[in-house]
C-alpha cells in the first residue's frame, strides 16, 4: 500500500496519477469537479482539464494550474516521506464513513450550488496518507475530538481524558493537529498507547504549527497524518474550513470539547450533523468564554447535540446498540433509602437520647400507633433505632 | 391580609381555623386527606377528624393528633410573628401556579396511591406566610433556583448571578433557604434589591440552618418565608422532600445549579417536569462531582431539561412567547466574514511583502484570472490588499 503502485510496464498507475494531478490542480471540496470526475473517470477528467477541453464551469476551476503537472514528482516525494495516495479505487479507501459525503451531495441541485459557497460536503478525490496503519481500519471505529486552539487547562484535561478513555475502549481519536484541544486529544491517545489520526490542512510533510514537530513524529509512530493536499502545500486559511468536513466525514461522531461562540469547532459539528453523524459537546463552566460554543450546541435542540462528560458517554452515543452502553453514575445507597414513608417519619420522630413510647412517636410522626408498632421491628433490625428499656430512641451512629 | 381574620362576632374565621388545625394534625402532601377536605369542606373535614368519624383511611392519618387542638394558638403565634395563614379561599392564594398540582393529582387513581408513597404531587391545604408582600403577586413571575448544599464557589457564583439577573428582569427567585446554592440564590436576589421567597420545611419562625438567621431577616425585609407547617414545627428530614414539590409548584420553572449524582435538587427537577413546568440545568466542569446531577438531567433527553448559562437563557425558557427572548451570543464580525469563497482564496494567496501579478494569484488560489480580477477591487476597498505598482500584496495590519 505504500508509495505509488507501478502499473503494468513499470509506469505509474494512470488512475492514481490522474488523482494526484487533480489534487493539486483544483482546491478540494468542489462539487462540480467531483461530479465531472465521477462521470468521466479520473484519467479522462484530468486529460480534458489539461487540454482545456472540459466544460467551462469546471475548466475555470483549474485556471492557471492547467498547464502545471507535478503529479509524478508529488507521488515520488510522498514515497520518500513514507506516504501514499489513497484513492477511491483502493481497498484502503474508507468508503463506509465517507459514503455520508456522497449522500450529502446527492441532495445538492444538479446545476450545483452557488460558485462562491464554500461549505459543500463533497467527498474527497483522494487522500494523501502518511504512516503505517491502514486508513480504513483506523477510522472504522473513530471519533473526532475538536475544539478551540485557545483552550483552557480544563478543556485540555478533558480532551486528553476522553482520547485516553476512547483508546482504552478500542476507539480511534481523529483530530486536526492544531494547538489546544487538538493537541491534547492526540496526546491523550498517545498516552493510552493507541494510534491517532491527524487530518491536516496542508501537505503531510509540513508541520503546522511548527512547534508540533515532536507531536507529529509521535503520531506517526503508530498513527497517521492525512491530507487532501499534496506534499508541500501550505496551510492556507480557507483550507481549514474545507478540511473540517473531512474530520466530520471520516468519523462516527464529533465531540466539541471547548469552543468559543463562533468557531471552527462549531462549524465541524454542524457538518457532522448534516452528515448524519453524532454531534456531542462537553459542557464547562458557564463563566468560560471557550465553553460558550459547546453550550450553544447543547441549547440548540434542533441540532441535537448530546452532552458528554466521559469517554463512556461518547461510546454510548456512537457505539453499536447494545454493545457499548454507558453505565449510569453510581448512586450511593444507605439503609435509609429502602425505608417506607411511614418508617422514615417514625425514624425522624425518634429522639437522640431519652427513649419515648410508641404513642409519642405516633403523635410526632403524624400516624397511627399501629403503624409505629408495625415499622419499629424493621428499623431496629436495620440498626437505626434501639429500645432503651423504657422507650425508643435513635441508635448511635446511624449515619443520619 | 396579616394575621387571623376575625369572623362576624369577633371569633376566628372557621374555615381558616379548620385549615390551621389540619396543617398541624396531618403531615402535608397526603392525597387522601386533600381529597377528603375537597369533598367535605375544611370545617366539616376537621370536625369529622376531631370526633373520629372520618373514613378509616383518612382517620388513621391523624392518629394521636386528633385529640390535640392548637389552631387558635398557632394563628395567634403567627400574628405575633408578622405571619398569616393563606388559604385557597383567600385572594392571596397563588391559584394559577398551584393549579399544576391539582392537575397532577387528577391523574392519581381514585383509591389513591400506595400509602407508603411519599412523592405525591398533592396541593397544599394552606400556606403559612411570613413577610409583607402578597404571595400570589411575588410568585406570578418566579423561578426556582435549587442545588447542592455542598456547592462549589463556581456554583454559588452562578446561582448569585442568575438570581441577580432574574431580579433585574423582574423575576422572583424562589429557593429553600439551605446552605450552598439556596443561600447564594437568595443573596443574589437581595443584591439586586428585589424580593425573594424562601420555602421552608419547618415553621416560618424557625431558622434552619441556624447560621442563616441574618439571611432570613434580610429575606423578610422585602420578601417572604413560606411553609406548609405551622409555627414551631421542626425541619424533619422527610419534610424536605414534601416541601420540594411546593418549590416546583409555586414557580414557572426550576433551575438546578449544582447537584450531585443523587440529590434533592434532581428530585425537585423531576417534580417540576411532572408538573409541566420548565426544567433547566446549569452545566459545569465535568470534573466536578456536584455538576454530575446537572449533566445527567441534560443528558436525559426524555426529561427535556434545558441547558441555561445565564438569566437571559432562563427567561427565554419560562417567559411568555415573544416577550422575553434571549439574545444570541455576540459573534464578532470582521471584513473577512463577508468575503466570498473566491475572494478568501485570493486573499490567502496574496504575499505579505512583494506584490505579485493576478496570474500568479490565480495559480496559487486555484481559480481563473478573471475571477481574481473580479474580486480584487472589493478586497482593495476593504483595505485587505494593496497595489504596489508592480503587483498585489496584503495590506499592512489587515488583522489576518
Amino acid at each position: 500500500m505504500s508509495g505509488p503502485s507501478p502499473a503494468p510496464g513499470g509506469a505509474l498507475d494512470p488512475v492514481q496519477r490522474a488523482r494526484a494531478w487533480l489534487s493539486r490542480a483544483v482546491e478540494p471540496g468542489n462539487l462540480a469537479l467531483w461530479r465531472f470526475v465521477e462521470e468521466e473517470g479520473p484519467a479522462a477528467a484530468a486529460t480534458y482539464l489539461q487540454s482545456g477541453a472540459a466544460p467551462p464551469r469546471v475548466q475555470s476551476l483549474v485556471g492557471a494550474r492547467a498547464a502545471e503537472d507535478t503529479a509524478d514528482a508529488d507521488l515520488r516525494r510522498a514515497e520518500r516521506l513514507g506516504a501514499r495516495l489513497v484513492c477511491p479505487e483502493d481497498p484502503e479507501w474508507p468508503a463506509v464513513p465517507l459514503h455520508s459525503l456522497t449522500l450529502a451531495v446527492a441532495d445538492e441541485p444538479v446545476g450545483g450550488p452557488a460558485p462562491d459557497r464554500t461549505q459543500v460536503l463533497v467527498p474527497p478525490l483522494a487522500l494523501w496518507v502518511r504512516g503505517e496503519p491502514r486508513l480504513d481500519e483506523l477510522v472504522d471505529r473513530s471519533v473526532a475530538l475538536v475544539g478551540s486552539r485557545a483552550s483552557t487547562a480544563y478543556g485540555e484535561h478533558v480532551a486528553g481524558e476522553l482520547a485516553y478513555g476512547l483508546g482504552e475502549r478500542g476507539w480511534t481519536t481523529v483530530s486536526g493537529g492544531a494547538y489546544g484541544i487538538d493537541a491534547a486529544a492526540h496526546r491523550g491517545a498517545l498516552a493510552a498507547g493507541v494510534p491517532t489520526v491527524a487530518v491536516l490542512a496542508c501537505g503531510v510533510d509540513r508541520v503546522y504549527p511548527a512547534a508540533h514537530a515532536a507531536l507529529f513524529a509521535r503520531v506517526l509512530d503508530d498513527g497517521l497524518l492525512v491530507s487532501e493536499w499534496p506534499p508541500g502545500c501550505a496551510p492556507l486559511r480557507h483550507r481549514f474550513l474545507v478540511r473540517n468536513r473531512l474530520i466530520a466525514g471520516l468519523t462516527r461522531g464529533t465531540v466539541v470539547v471547548e469552543a468559543a461562540a463562533r468557531s471552527g469547532a462549531q462549524a465541524t459539528a454542524k457538518r457532522a450533523e448534516r452528515l448524519g453523524k453524532a454531534v456531542m459537546a462537553v459542557p464547562g463552566p458557564v463563566t468560560s468564554a471557550v465553553s460558550v460554543g459547546c453550550h450553544e450546541l447543547l441549547r440548540d435542540t434542533e441540532r441535537g447535540a448530546t452532552l458528554v462528560a466521559s469517554a463512556a458517554h461518547v461510546v454510548d452515543r456512537v457505539g453499536g446498540i447494545g454493545s457499548d452502553l454507558a453505565e449510569r453514575p453510581a448512586t450511593p445507597t444507605t439503609p435509609h433509602d429502602s425505608l417506607s414513608d411511614v418508617a422514615r417519619r417514625v425514624l425522624d420522630a425518634c429522639p437522640v437520647r431519652t427513649g419515648v413510647p410508641p404513642e409519642r412517636l405516633a403523635s410526632v410522626a403524624g400516624c397511627d400507633v399501629l403503624d409505629v408498632l408495625r415499622v419499629l421491628p424493621a428499623l431496629e433490625l436495620a440498626d437505626l433505632v434501639q429500645w432503651t428499656g423504657t422507650g425508643w430512641r435513635l441508635a448511635p451512629a446511624t449515619g443520619r
